[in-house]
């Protein structure tokens, strides 16, 4: 199917015939470029320099990147190749020491070749191999499963707004927000998607309405003070986001700008989605107060994509990463075991504890 | 005094020694250039090209314009130069027809010369000069009455958070809705102002932070989608923007945004104050559904400020330049004859008729 075919043109992780290749999110929308990573050093610049982006894609990558540099080992002792796979892992995990995912998924891979008590090199190669395909499986398979939950929250023809990117480039394939998107254009939903710019760096611009296009979605760009304007002309039925954190009461940290969108919503009268992988609630944070923000420097507000100065030179910025958006006005919280719904403290408890 | 002399230094249009300077808008805040106006060409020039810009300020600025084009009638005769005078204001006036204040400074202009029955030139030239400086002077007098009334709702030490420009530079002096600030940094409030970036075109990065920036009032610059959180940290205990157009019922349409933070600031229990001079509200016009929104061109949004390529070529785009602020979300509005409270559709109509 050709919708089918689009969307797999643009997964952020590849790995054929022997070859990792990350499609350089750097250089998007201007050029679409593949880089192949030969090296644990290709990987950890890729993921620094955010070439490689969202905490499940990061994983997948890690994961693939740790076999690629396991395969440079030329010996033959299992005691000396474990070490290096140990040690490369080590070193890739540096490349963003806050990322979650990319922490977990080269402790996943070190723990397998541990386990499996392998007899020659070669089959410990093959086990690393295994692990990273599962690992991006997995992750396909979790967004698949939560496009599936949130699209039946949807209907045909509806408009939807979203806001950054918690797309098919974010994760391994079809994205957290946007896998129903996708998932309801492989069987002609027709949504009409405003797309939020997201400012400062753009995410909505540059990767939403860019992965969006691509697979032939109708995908409006606008700027994010003027997701008021659609909601008023009652262009938008349904508001979907992702989460970067979310705690046990409900509370959900997400891209700078996303509670402001949630108070829009519930204004408007419109529901409120926000899709949560069960690895992104962490039960240990009672409350939104209790996560912390990251704060970046003013250039990304006043210097990084212009050309000419668009704000006095050295004015004081407030450029906060995230914003916490309260549970009150979350409508549903969509996993991949399953939707959720308010009181959030009681059935979040419940969906981490379902198998 | 030093703040006194730093606002004043920074007036948009300046007449001195027979001289007319524009500050050229379009260079700031990178260069802060004065240029000067020796024909209606060069003025039709500036006011196309957005060099000068704010209703108030375009109306300024004509007026001055137009004396300056008639001091070059090199003739003697009195009805050959009323006829002079009155091509010119015609041309001026198509610079930018949709701009009320443009048209109505050049008409006043007119009529003056028209009802004066001056005997020579000379007189026709001096009464061109003096009505440009009426107009000149009841605008600052004007935005200063706002600025006394908008002050009194103010405390010392204040968070304030603003939309757009509606500063000085829009304005003889003063602005609408920045006029209680620098009233407030003259009296040693120590407001502490959050100025919206104000996409697509950055009014609030390039022109309100510069301008609040070079007076000495404490800004921040922040992206749209950071007010909300600014508001929920509890820095902001006001809300203060400007108007383009006010319905009969209290619906202002401000630059595009306006209404978002109206929502938020109603969500966070902050004021929200919207300053209206009374020339911009229009009795005739019922309620904000009666307002046309201006729609602009998407390179605004992807292309016009970037050196790289923000959204893929092409994208579709919605770029409303205003929207409308429902009156339920206006705490009061601020017109230089007084404050208006709710219900507005009763207290307007009084406002209006005050002398």
């Amino acid at each position: 199917m050709n919708t089918e075919k689009k969307i797999f043109d643009i997964s952020p992780v590849r790995y054929r015939e022997g070859k990792l290749y990350l499609l350089d999110q750097t250089r998007l929308p201007g050029e679409e470029v593949y880089i192949e990573i030969k090296t644990k050093e290709d990987m950890w610049d890729a993921i620094y320099k955010l070439k490689v982006r969202g905490a499940p894609a990061i994983g997948v990558a890690a994961a693939y990147g740790l076999y690629v540099e396991a395969s440079r080992y030329s010996g033959t002792s299992v005691i000396e190749f474990t070490d290096y796979v140990e040690e490369s892992a080590d070193y890739l995990e540096t490349a963003r020491p806050t990322a979650v995912n990319l922490a977990w998924a080269l402790r996943r891979m070190k723990q397998k070749l541990k386990e499996a008590g392998i007899a020659t090199v070669q089959e410990g190669r093959d086990l690393l191999l295994e692990e990273a395909q599962a690992i991006h499986d997995e992750d396909v398979k979790a967004c698949r499963s939560m496009g599936e939950y949130g699209l039946s929250l949807l209907e045909p023809e509806m408009g939807i707004l979203t806001h950054c990117n918690a797309g098919t480039i974010a994760t391994a394939r079809y994205g957290t927000c946007l896998a129903p998107i996708y998932l309801g254009q492989e069987r002609g939903y027709n949504f009409r998607v405003f797309a939020d710019e997201t400012r400062p760096l753009l995410q909505g611009a540059r990767l939403t309405s860019w992965e969006l296009d691509k697979a032939g979605v109708d995908v409006t760009l606008i700027c994010d003070n003027m997701a008021a304007s659609v909601m008023k002309k009652g262009w938008v039925d349904a508001v979907v986001v992702g989460c970067d954190r979310m705690a046990a009461n409900g509370d959900g940290a997400n891209k700078i700008g996303t509670s402001a969108v949630a108070i829009l919503a519930k204004e408007y009268g419109i529901p409120f989605y926000m899709y949560v992988p069960t690895s992104t609630i962490d039960m240990e944070t009672l409350s939104g107060e209790d996560i912390e923000i990251e704060l970046r420097k003013g250039e990304e507000i006043y210097r990084m994509w212009y050309e000419k100065p668009m704000a006095p030179a050295g004015i004081k910025t407030y450029n906060p990463s995230f914003d916490v958006t309260d549970h009150k006005y979350i409508t549903a919280v969509i996993t991949e075991k399953g939707i959720v719904r308010p009181p959030y403290d009681i059935n979040l408890k419940k969906i981490m504890e379902k198998k």
